[in-house]
């Protein structure tokens, strides 16, 4: 069975119109979405727990009639740990190290500067106190997830790190609780969907209120983050996943269709482009695919990604392959060419860049250290992975010296006055010395 | 005509109570803004143009039919400008040099580390390409606002800063003009409500589709911000201004009225909270305000802020304010103390400090340099004042030696299989050394 994937060239008449038709998506919660994710998140600030468990009950299909046992411990998440097989314990753990490693890169550190007069003006940086991880359950539970959620907060300083996963019909991954344990999680309870979010921001008997919650979810999860923004902190409502492959021909095909692949694998929403400025090398790519999805313990998956999402680019030269990138502004953008360095300069939009012929995009998803929950969708035009940044604020500092609020309160006395503001100029001007 | 304001005492049996009351706020859109919002952005992303020139002849009484009179030139900002008070203009001008000069610092830059193996992990840091600055119309036209939005944009190289004003009955403010041209706004259009929003989010013929969307504005505008975050970025939603001022009892009580009435005099809803430990001086200015009341333009305003959502508390010592300020988590935090650094370290959560007894609140609204777009409603527990950084995004970067694909393919390959990922686990193993 041939798999048919979208061919296109820069230089066709409807390019333009076939990329934004291609790149279209849109995640909608209808108003059915809409109503029973407000009625759940209602309930549960109203009625806490109990409500929490009745959700927990009903979606997952468990059985419990207390939050004690919607709660791991610390012991079960380090029993985890040590029970998985070395060599998953190692790769586990070299992982977390390695993503720690780069994210300790990230921290920011205060500032502050004297002016002549003695003001002194700064920027104080803090973590925050406590944020939620929403970890999917069942299918889409995924370790490395927990590391790159978890980490982040943790190496920005949050004191407490709040797990949620649901677990459904009671089934326990001990990977995700071993990541756990590796990432410095301090509290998981095993509830999820939009019964978890809300507990989560408003706080229940036994689910701490936090300050921000991350993490990727299904679109009950994704509608109730929505709706508690402002009231916490949320990340990027996620898309579908996707990755743009540029390569210069010179790359095995069957790495260019494997990374293509990996992408695919993901879910059938999910988009893999391969961009060339070498058309036999986009045949001998189809033809690596062909060859090699047969082989694919997920080949439906695949296939129906690739059919419905993919597509094979042939760019005309690399300003043409570049303009398509920043076009895109890919979540995985991978460089499969013999000088990646020399493309960076001229590259705007990417959620991360995988540079040269070996830097699989699966590297990045697992252990080489930068985060993998990235921004899709083309929202890599504003905004950027996962980070250090995402879990500590900033204060603004002013401290003036009477020298200083004297003339600022010059300046201040006039503008606010041009704004009819009276009680700002009258506040300033008593600073004005004499 | 006496003024009414909270007394609390922090010992008293149900404050925190009391302080969870005074504090509440929930900004509701209610379902008949949710629909006209809803019905002005799809009918602006349908029908562009059209639709925004109809929108704006019927709420903001004008009679257009073309965007072109929709436009500000250059020319008109730059002649605002030179056309101001001497005085005016150099306020403004020192106002602006003094934010961009703050503003600087918080510029980051790439990095990049090389591993011992010749892998490569970095960061890299670009500005967004175009954005949009919202700038309510009518009693709230203030050019502070220009000036503290436009600027950090264009400090983080944002190469089109593009600015939406409406003018109901095609009312220009000459100062919100000026202060576009001294922030270095690339075009204005003066238009409004929820249809400039959509506007701005997916481009119409004559506006351009921007990468994110700061700025204040009204309920309407706020709907439509929630209503398109994902397609663009936006800032956060803000709630009603407010201030917490610290005071240990030896700043002139008027100063502490003003700054009081500086908060309040934004609007009915805005807050202003006085503590110390000293219940003298909290009588003080009590007395003080009902002394200078009834001298303010805005007396009414201020009258119903400070009775509605203002307090007046007494604190135990020095640890109760300070757990007080970390529980409020205030916008605005003026610690009118002798040693303002000492408090410092123990206050987490802020959007601005404002530290010693010259420092009023109003230096930081128009000049002293840090934004005076800040966190509302406590959610400086989880979010920072207006910056550069709201408008550079970061890209990571991975280049991998072949020494390093191969050990991080083995770890991948692993991680990858435990999440039965294959496509994955055969993508970092076709990089393994044999």
């Amino acid at each position: 069975m041939t798999i048919s994937i979208r061919r296109f060239r820069s230089d066709q008449a409807d390019f333009a119109a076939q990329m934004d038709a291609l790149l279209s998506w849109e995640s909608v919660s209808d108003t059915g979405v809409q109503q029973i994710v407000t009625d759940i998140v209602n309930d549960v600030r109203k009625r806490g727990d109990m409500a929490l468990i009745e959700y927990t009950n009903r979606f997952d299909r468990m059985n419990v009639d207390s939050m004690a046992q919607l709660e791991l411990s610390q012991e079960q998440l380090q029993t985890a740990l040590d029970g998985l097989p070395d060599a998953q314990r190692a790769a586990l753990t070299t992982a977390a190290e390695r993503v720690r490693s780069y994210h300790e890169k990230q921290k920011t550190d205060s500032w502050q500067y004297t002016e002549a007069d003695g003001t002194v003006l700064g920027q104080k940086v803090t973590p925050m106190d406590r944020v939620g991880i929403y970890v999917p359950g069942g299918k889409a539970a995924y370790p490395s997830s927990v590391l790159m959620n978890a980490i982040p907060a943790h190496v920005a300083g949050v004191s407490e790190i709040i797990m949620v996963v649901p677990t459904p019909d009671g089934e326990l991954n001990q990977l995700v609780l071993a990541a756990a344990a590796a990432a410095g999680v301090s509290r998981v309870f095993t509830v999820g969907g939009a019964q978890a979010v809300a507990a989560l921001a408003y706080g229940t008997a036994t689910v701490p209120q936090v300050d921000k919650i991350v993490g990727p979810g299904n679109i009950f999860v994704a509608t109730a983050k929505r709706m508690v923004f402002g009231v916490v902190g949320i990340d990027m409502i996620a898309g579908p996943s996707e990755i743009l492959v540029v390569c210069d021909g010179d790359t095995n095909p069957d790495w260019i269709a494997m990374d293509l692949f990996s992408q695919a694998e993901h879910d059938e929403d999910a988009q893999s482009i391969l961009v060339s400025t070498d058309p036999d090398f986009l045949d001998a790519v189809a033809a690596s695919i062909e060859k090699l999805l047969p082989t694919m313990e997920r080949a439906d998956i695949i296939r129906t990604s690739l059919t419905e999402r993919g597509a094979l680019i042939h760019a005309a030269d690399k300003a043409d392959a570049l303009n398509l990138i920043n076009r895109i502004a890919p979540e995985h953008l991978e460089l499969s060419v013999a000088d990646p360095e020399a493309w960076l300069p001229e590259i705007r939009h990417a959620g991360a860049i995988f540079m040269g012929r070996y830097t699989a995009e699966a590297l990045g998803d697992y252990c080489a250290g930068p985060n993998h929950v990235l921004p899709t969708s083309g929202t890599a035009r504003f905004s950027s992975p996962l980070g250090v940044y995402d879990f500590q604020k900033r204060s603004s500092l002013i401290q003036c010296s009477a020298d200083g609020a004297s003339e600022l309160g010059k300046v201040a006395s006039i503008l606010a006055r041009g704004e009819h503001l009276t009680a700002h100029a009258r506040s300033a001007e008593y600073r004005i010395k004499d």
